[in-house]
């Protein structure tokens, strides 16, 4: 079970396995980093939101939270500008042939519908790690999706039709904004 | 003494002081829920990034963080979007009757710089307290002072000059899009 955070339980013992089964954030972090790098374009994963009941105060580098609750994210992960168009996404993964609507909060996709009414760009990615394919699929086919359905997942098959398959590259790995490009700035994919 | 998320130092004890003292960024936030509420622009103040430890695990919604730091924040501190440009600003406060620039770090003026490049409006908000004075100052402007300045801080004169005093009201708190619409969008002040 996935914890937020990248926080993976196991028994009692409090291990921190940031590093394994976050390969998907993990790219995408790298991946900003180089769009940051190569002054392509400035994302940041939002730190995850939290709050603190008890901090503490040996000196400020030292402050030390002692207890302190996850949120539930209001937003999505993502956010930034690329050639001046505000950038939003959330990043989610699945080991099914298909999206269940779940792992996406509703006040996720309200943002995103914000977002886009306000003339950003939002969208999300979806990993289907069996599948070793990762599809970007725009707000606005996401909630055409929801709207027009009773089901509470998406089928592949609908990111085959409507989203863009990311393809794998060694650098950047998640090149999502060559997509973007292709769909809001009339780049070649 | 201020610490990282709101929190301050009294003697040994674990005290959340997060209400007091904390009134220009508490404005801020109830300043940003109006501007969402009345779907005027989509602007969040990202949480405090900080490094978890250790978390315990109950169950998912009772996960606690027994042990986290605080990071030194590479971006600033609220983003979003409005009339489809990308905003990007840092808030802060002062008691003295000029800003040291030690108050902002380094790579928060570097991360405004390219905000500023890639086609985003960035700025600072500064509430000099006991002058009961906040002012909005341009990226730009911050830049060409400390470009052409050996000083330490900057006089409050300069924000005279410079900057765009916000006028105090009752909602929103601090309308700096008022400001914003007055410099980027030709509207009224």
């Amino acid at each position: 079970m996935k914890y937020p955070g990248g926080f993976t339980k196991k028994g009692n013992s409090q291990v921190n396995y940031a590093n394994r089964g976050m390969n998907f954030e993990a790219d995408i972090n790298i991946t900003n980093d180089y769009y940051r790098d190569m002054d392509i374009a400035v994302i940041y994963k939002k730190p995850t939101p939290i709050t603190i009941n008890k901090v503490d105060y040996k000196s400020r580098v030292d402050a030390v939270i002692k207890e302190a609750h996850f949120n539930t994210p209001s937003t999505t992960d993502y956010n930034g500008i690329y050639k001046g168009k505000y950038i939003d996404f959330e990043a989610k993964e699945t080991k099914l042939n298909y999206f269940p609507l779940s792992n996406i909060h509703q006040h996720q996709i309200e943002h995103l519908k914000k977002i886009i009414k306000h003339g950003g760009i939002g969208f999300i990615l979806v990993n289907f790690k069996n599948l070793d394919k990762i599809y970007l699929l725009e707000g606005t086919k996401l909630f055409s999706f929801i709207e027009s359905n009773e089901r509470k997942s998406i089928p592949l098959e609908y990111f085959e039709k409507f989203g863009y398959l990311i393809k794998p590259k060694f650098n950047p790995r998640i090149d999502y904004l060559n997509i973007i490009d292709s769909i809001y700035f009339g780049g070649m994919v």
